[in-house]
C-alpha cells in the first residue's frame, strides 16, 4: 500500500508501462473552478435518426449508403488518415534533423449497433460480445497483411472527445509502423521480460490485486484498476488475468469476460457524475509485426476527461505540454469513487 | 525541401528534439467537420474588472490583496500544485513497478500589465520586455535554489486552454525534478552534441533558414518557425540564433529581440481566424541543476489548438492518445498561413 502520507503530499510516479513520471498534488483539489465548463451531455433518445450517417439505411458523405445491418458493420472510413495505395518513399536531411516517410495503413470505422440511442454503457452483454468479435476480426484480417505493423482499434465517445456522432461506433487505425505510445510499452514489456522471466503486467495485477485500493472491478478473467500511474482523472485499465497477447488469442470464457467487464466499466463511468461519460478508449495488443510476443500482454485503457462534475475537465495545457502530465486527485481516491459508482450501476 | 510528393501523401515525421514520430495526413482537410464546436472567443474590454482577482487593489481567493501594481506583479499561486515545505519520502515496490517519490517545488503566478484587457499580442514591445525581465529574474531566483532542477515558464492563454481568467498573466512551476519533456530534450541535445560537437538547435535553425519555407517571423536575434515535426495545427517555435542556454544567458539586444518577436507571433496568431487565438506558451530553458549544459538551447513552444476556424479545433483523442499525434494541415502551409497572417497583422 502506499503510504498514507503520499496521499496528501505533491509526489510524482513511475509509469512502468509508459516508462515516465506524472505529478500528483493530492492537496489541490480545494481550488474553486472558474474556467471554461463544457456543455451539459445529453444521450441520444431516437432509436433511428435520419440524419445520422451509420444509422442502417441512411446515406454516408461521398454517396455511400450504409445498409441495413443487423449487429455490428465495419466499412473504411470515407476520409481516412491512412492509405494503403502509398508508394512508399523517405526523406532524410543525413543529420538525422529533417526525416520523414511515407506511411501506408488502413482506417475503418465499425458500429457496434443498428441503434443509434444504445453505448457500451447501455447495450446487453451479448451485444457487446458480438463487438469484441468483431474486433477480434478485424485485428486478424489486417495484422495478417505483410504491411500492417500494428492495429489499434479505438473508440471516441462524446463531443468532448471529438465524437461527431453519438450512434455507438469505433475505429481501427492500422499502420505500417508501430505508434508512439504501443513502441514505448514494447520496449519497457521486453525489457522487463528479459529481466524477471515474468510479463510486465502479470506481475503488475498480481501486486494491484494483493493491495485492492486501485481495484473498481473483476471478473474470471479480467480486472479492472486505476492505474498506480493514472494521468486522466478517472482512467483505468483493463487486464485479462491471464498472458495473453492480443484480441485474437483470447479464449471464449475471455472474450465474454471481456464484454462484461466493458459494460460494468461505462455503467459506472455514466453513475460518477449521472452524465454519459465522455473518454477515449482503446486496445493495446501485440504489435502484429510478424514477430513473437511472449512479454505482450493486450490490454485496454480508457482515457475521460472529466474532473469534477459533468460540465467541468481536467486540462491538459500548459505545464502537462511543456513538462509533466498533472493531476489533483490521487489514483486511490479516484479508485474508491468508481467502485462505488460501479456498485451504483448495478450490472 | 521536402519532396512535393509528401505534401500530399500521409506520411510519418521525425521529432528530432523529443525522437518520437508524428502522423501526417494532408489529403484530409476536406473532411467535413460535424462535431464540437467551442464558443467564439470574446476578447476581454474593460481596463479594470472589479471581479478578476488580478486587477491591482482586488482581493483574491484566501484574502490576500493584489497591490496596486504599476507593471509586472509575481505572487505565489494561491492552489499551488507543488509546495516548498515536504519531508522527503519515496515509495518502491522492489521491482520498479509501484514507485513514487515526493516532490519539492514552487508555482507562482506572473501577472504581465496591470491592463485587464491586454494581451501580449496588444501590449507594447516594451511592456513585453518588462516580462521578458520578470520572467528572467524568477528563473534566476528559483534557478538557484539548490532543491530546483528546473524552472518552466508558461502562459495558459485563451478559456480554451484552461485559462480561468482573460487577465494577462503566466504560471512557473519550479520542481526538484527535470520533468519528462524537458527531459526527452536534454537527452536528445546531448547526444547530438556529443556526435557533431555543436548543438542540435542551432543546426536545426540553419538548415529551416537555408530552406525557409517553414519561417515564419525573424529579427536579429530570435527566429519564429513552425517545427518541420509540429503537432497542433498552428504549432510554433521561437529559437535564438545564437546558441543560448536560458533566459538568464540572453544580452540586452536578444531580451528586445525576444520580446518583438512575441509580440509579431501571437499578433499574428490573433489573425489567423480573426479571433483571440487561444495557446498555451513556455519556454524550455536548459535545467538547473548544477550542470553545465553547452548542448542545450533555449527555445519557446507555441501550442495553440485551433483547425479550421474560430470554433473549430484539433482533438488529441483517440488515436493520438493510444497511437501517434497525428495532424492533417501540413507545416509548410501552417507556416504560408501563418506569414500571411504575421504581414496582415503588420507589427
Ligand atoms: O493553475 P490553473 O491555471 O488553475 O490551471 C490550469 O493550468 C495548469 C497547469 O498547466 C493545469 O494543471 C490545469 O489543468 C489548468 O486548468
Ligand atoms: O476520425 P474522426 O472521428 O473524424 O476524428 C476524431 O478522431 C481522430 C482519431 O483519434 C482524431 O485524429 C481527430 O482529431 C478526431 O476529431
Amino acid at each position: 500500500m502506499i503510504p498514507e502520507s503520499f496521499l496528501q503530499t505533491p509526489h510524482r510516479r513511475w509509469n512502468a508501462l509508459k516508462r515516465e513520471w506524472v505529478l500528483v498534488s493530492p492537496h489541490r483539489t480545494q481550488r474553486p473552478w472558474q474556467g471554461q465548463t463544457e456543455d451539459t451531455v445529453k444521450p441520444a433518445v431516437l432509436k433511428y435518426d435520419p440524419t445520422c450517417y451509420l444509422c442502417p439505411g441512411n446515406t454516408r458523405a461521398g454517396g455511400h449508403v450504409t445498409p441495413k445491418y443487423p449487429g455490428t458493420f465495419v466499412f473504411e472510413n470515407d476520409f481516412a488518415a491512412l492509405k494503403d495505395d502509398v508508394a512508399p518513399a523517405s526523406f532524410d536531411d543525413g543529420a538525422g534533423l529533417l526525416r520523414a516517410s511515407t506511411e501506408r495503413g488502413v482506417c475503418r470505422v465499425l458500429c457496434f449497433d443498428p441503434r443509434h440511442d444504445l453505448t457500451l454503457a447501455t447495450m446487453s452483454v451479448p451485444a457487446i460480445r458480438n463487438v469484441v468479435d468483431m474486433w477480434t476480426g478485424q485485428v486478424q484480417e489486417l495484422g495478417a497483411r505483410e504491411e500492417i505493423a500494428y492495429v489499434e482499434v479505438f473508440e471516441n465517445r462524446g463531443a468532448m472527445m471529438g465524437a461527431s456522432n453519438p450512434h455507438p461506433h469505433g475505429q481501427i487505425w492500422a499502420t505500417e509502423h508501430i505508434p508512439n505510445e504501443p513502441a514505448l510499452e514494447l520496449a519497457s514489456q521486453k525489457d522487463y521480460f528479459a529481466q524477471h522471466g515474468s510479463p510486465l503486467l502479470i506481475d503488475y495485477l498480481a501486486k494491484e490485486l494483493s493491495e485492492g485500493e486501485r481495484i473498481i472491478a473483476e471478473n474470471e478473467t479480467w480486472v479492472a484498476l486505476v492505474p498506480f500511474w493514472a494521468v486522466w482523472p478517472f482512467e483505468t485499465m483493463l487486464v485479462p488475468r491471464a498472458a495473453v497477447s492480443g484480441l485474437p488469442a483470447l479464449t471464449e470464457a475471455q472474450r465474454d469476460g471481456l464484454a462484461a467487464i466493458l459494460k460494468t466499466v461505462t455503467a459506472g463511468y455514466n453513475q460518477v457524475f449521472d452524465t454519459p461519460f465522455p473518454y477515449s478508449m482503446g486496445f493495446h495488443g501485440a504489435p502484429t509485426d510478424g514477430e513473437d510476443h511472449p512479454e505482450w500482454v493486450m490490454h485496454a485503457h480508457f482515457f475521460p476527461p472529466l474532473l469534477r462534475s459533468a460540465t467541468v475537465r481536467k486540462f491538459m495545457v500548459g505545464f502537462e505540454l511543456l513538462g509533466s502530465p498533472q493531476r489533483d486527485i490521487t489514483p486511490e481516491s479516484a479508485a474508491e469513487t468508481l467502485r462505488q459508482a460501479v456498485k451504483k450501476a448495478g450490472v
